[in-house]
């Protein structure tokens, strides 16, 4: 019996205990995250481990529902001790979920907390958690130098100045932060928002845009900004992938239809959709970011609680939706304009790991070694079963040395750990299948596997 | 090597074997199963094995029909001994199933036979069975009694009078037996039967239905009914799942036009579904019940066979349509409403196993502990690696310490060794982590977790 | 640790290494795959390896794209020690992929050479295959002995002639090389090649064909041929399954509308393709045939190099499309007919494995052992981790023990050894539930099941 999160976690073999060794101390490169860039800017410190972990994660409010705790001391107006304590006596009877492991991981790593959580600790986790937090070394600068964070990829509107960024930039951080264009409010064709959110592209990219090709001409500017800026990917959250063809002038009425305030059909939204991510992503291959497509998000299922706390509060599931015939299209679209940047597919639902990593099969090449990738095991999937299935996925049909790992996809600071996690079980499945006499024990490939899935694929395919 | 069914059956460790230890001998609350109402009172007796495992067993008949036995011997006039020659060939080479499982178990545990059932041994059990059949302490209330059965959730009809339920309570039997509504006519608007049915309902609950609203009025009184008899839950197949926006002046439009005979368009068929599910969901909620609804099997597949044999003779199979979207939107118009009962979601096809624990995180919360639970492991599903997945999944994205558990889904009282069958899983799911170090070897904790999901957390659920 | 590999590769028990010894040297049944007939029958002889290994495989080829190899050295006019020398450097990479272990084991088994592809050893490999290449005694003639080859289905066209079929019949060749209709022609209506295609088949059936009724009666005449020549079997690619309600004068008037060269709707496209499968599938029946269906395959999705280099170059993946309820309308609208012949069902996404399970226990029966199969893990699924979880999937829902087991699905006469691989993680799952206590340790038993579905299954299923 192994001691629960030992130094051995997740290691099954000696084998991957040495290969543990080779990568743990590489540094982390997080290319899609949530952080807030001014966070970051202003070095942050936090008044206590509520703040910290109980703000913003909607992961730990999920798991508090589920208990039947009141939604009063998730968002609601306990006091901040309070919601840690109903905290406390959730997670320890998560046994199975990665929350478990996270949070004691996390209590491991960055406040040298080996006991258990629970109600009968909470008090004494509290203390010594805040006691951390207040001294003068706990901020964000110096996280981000504990864990050896190279490279941060944030989550950047068009329209946003990036001024979080060129301060960061000044401040001489040794961690690159790197804005990433996501240009959901454009996909959102469909949103009351979108007329205007128009209006502050209009003003901050100072086209005046009164059809789509003033659109496509603002946007221009903004991709040419954030590559100045650093930014080297754009990322979308395609919920469903749609495709529909369409002809430029089509996409004038329909963009025109929009901008009056009328209402679309859905094939008018789609065909929009389907023109900007064919002529945005011409602009990205042009500068030779990565894109990422986000697939297969159910957002905001609960409408009271969406009306009451806003997106991403913990109303989000898996959609089942097929998508392989569409992002076929998608991406041939691309690649037939000899405009298909390299990609990374994800998408949310696991039971679709086999077609993302087939479809990402079909347009390798170029000379780019892993050129489209299949992105490492996503939000609902980022557990070590979800893990060990994208790579197993991965390693069958496509190749797992390629693979540019590891992502947080994370709003907190305190989620590096999550690349220790992964690690741990990425190097123990190469480590199994050399135990099974499933790939020769050479122990300088598998090591050098492992560190290109660890940090050195990345890196390279980010070019930053 | 372990020893074929032996005492440590599925208990790969000891820890898993300790675990077992404490929740063995907990009573079963077989909270969702088909068995007959009559059968219970009337303390039926059997005349044979034949009558018990092969009269209304479909999963037996599939085998068969698998294994080339010719349908005389299955569902026709072969007699019993025949019929149960041609299972004992037919299992003898079902490795893997989990029928080769339940079988030997039901033998081991009904009948004290502790050897295997093949063409040879096939005379052999046959007597044994059918003397303990015919000994006067073989009858449904024994079974009951030693399988601690402490409640049972049978499937009726709203229009079922409930007598043998009334005359169970007035028996003074030990298992609570409690009736389960499942309005399964009333959703098939499109059924000859539909109309016909309609009068049953009429005459039984005494309301004159000559519209929607009067179904409705029909349907609160037997709900009323149901509850008075002891009913906590409904259940519904909902073999695809569908939401479709209505008025209530157009469901009034779309009943009348039905009940004159006339044929409806899917999209009327689908609005009524919706109208009914909500309406009666809310019922449901200000009942305090609890809702089940079983999606996505595909039934009566072979017409012929349908039209020699009817319903649920083994034709049914799994269907992959996409309902993550329509499930979102049928429990979100029931959460809007406040009226939002605690719900069981199964999904029959196992790659929706992740769309379902996460949307049951949508609507979690009011204060119960897991008020929206992803269903166990259902009848294709119902398998070690099945149930296996479920688990994982559940604990995954969920709670899995607050998961109600195991139910038979059963037409034979042979079947409760099902219940130990998923517990000797369970405990060794939960022991095989804290094996690898991926939670603290708390006995306590661990034994706490295995008895909720075995017993405690169903009975909370249920509140009977 | 194993060695990489070794005898034992894959067997992790002594009961599997003994149940290996049981089938290792039984016959090969390969009863679908795309080799040439002409080949055999003129004993083809090879230049080197790279004409074997890299001039067809796509598999290998899209494992270069991703590596970042150049297409020049894929399908372009680099010298084939070149080419090789890429692949070698592509397989040292790709840990956990087929493809490592069934290149290495072809090197064990062809070619003598135990030692591992690289790039370092790249010409040490290419000068001992080519030498042996050289020898004259490899040939195809000696490969199909080597291997015990009795039985090859190839893929043949309803218009072929055969004339390869026939002539290797003539030379008296101890393994049979059987044809399959495969009508996939037929089956595209909306191609362009539709119409020259009818001119073919009409001239070498010698039936005009000016309706579909003609086309049925050519096909009659092309059936009672193939059959002569031996032919036991169908195959059709269904990328999508489609069933659409049809009258009969609706396929006249649609196959006249498509023959007069108009544009068919996807409504008409899928009527036909409804008609085609159920005539052609009484046809077969009446010949006691069995039917494959290939589905959900999503090809040539990459448009350039399919204008490039045409179909099957390596940029097809797995759909996603729901396939359940057609699916289930189709064989019943055979069965209906008394007309179901027997049938092997394949789909491409894996996560439709328990539909396909389940839907063929839905028409298994007429005295036939397991009649409808789910057929083995197919292209992206012939993995060992693929394999595995189609046979658990027909083992939980199914009667493993009738399974017709492994083909090749190949085009190179260098995959028997594929067969060794499926024999051995097909035993090893076998012992491994014996050893778990899940199956009795009845040696003979498991030897008979493991020898049924190495051989004997797919021989009497066959009846060639």
């Amino acid at each position: 019996m192994k001691k629960f999160l030992g130094d051995d976690f997740l290691l099954q073999s000696e084998l991957a205990a040495a290969l543990y060794d080779q990568v743990k101390d590489l540094p982390i490169v997080d290319y899609h995250c949530h952080l807030e860039p001014a966070e970051i800017a202003e070095n942050k410190r936090f008044k206590n481990i509520t703040e910290i972990w109980l703000y913003g994660d909607h992961y730990k409010w999920r798991l508090m529902r589920t208990n039947g705790v009141d939604e009063r001391f998730i968002t609601g107006d306990a006091t901040d001790w309070e919601k840690f304590e109903k905290w406390a006596e959730t997670i320890d009877d998560c046994i199975g979920n990665p929350l478990y492991h996270w949070t004691h991981l996390e209590l491991q790593r960055y406040f040298g907390y080996y006991g258990l959580l629970s109600a009968k600790t909470a008090k004494e986790v509290w203390d010594i958690c805040n006691e951390k937090i207040a001294a003068q070394d706990f901020c964000v600068h110096n996280i981000l130098a504990q864990f050896k964070v190279e490279m941060i990829g944030t989550t950047d509107d068009p329209a946003d100045s990036l001024e979080h960024h060129a301060a960061i930039k000044a401040s001489g951080l040794a961690t690159k932060v790197l804005p990433t264009l996501r240009p959901g409010h454009l996909y959102n064709i469909d949103s009351p928002n979108f007329i205007p959110y128009l209006e502050k592209l209009s003003k901050i990219s100072d086209v005046e845009i009164d059809n789509y090709s003033d659109l496509m001409l603002a946007m221009q500017k903004r991709v040419d900004f954030f590559h100045e800026m650093g930014c080297r990917a754009s990322d979308i959250g395609m919920d469903a992938v749609v495709f529909e063809e369409y002809s430029p002038f089509e996409i004038d009425v329909i963009f025109n239809k929009a901008t009056s305030g009328k209402q679309l059909t859905q094939e008018e939204i789609d065909k929009y959709r389907t023109s900007l991510m064919v002529d945005l992503g011409i602009m990205y291959a042009d500068k030779g970011w990565a894109v990422q497509y986000h697939m297969n998000a159910l957002r905001n299922n609960n409408k009271i609680m969406f009306e009451a706390l806003g997106a991403d509060k913990g109303f989000d599931s898996i959609s089942d939706a097929a998508l392989a015939k569409s992002l076929g299209l998608l991406l041939d679209a691309l690649a037939n304009e000899g405009k298909l940047a390299k990609t990374i597919l994800y998408s949310l639902n696991p039971a679709q790991d086999d077609i993302i990593t087939t479809m990402a099969g079909n347009f390798q090449g170029g000379g780019i070694k892993g050129k489209i990738q299949h992105g490492s095991a996503w939000w609902f999937n980022d557990t070590k079963t979800g893990m060990e299935k994208q790579m197993i996925s991965l390693a069958n049909n496509g190749m797992l040395a390629r693979f540019i790992g590891m992502l947080t996809d994370s709003r907190s600071f305190l989620s590096y750990p999550r690349h220790e996690y992964f690690r741990r079980i990425m190097v123990n499945l190469l480590a199994n299948w050399v135990i099974a006499g499933e790939f020769p024990n050479n122990f300088e490939k598998l090591s050098q596997v492992a560190k290109d899935i660890s940090y050195y694929n990345a890196r390279n395919f980010f070019e930053y």
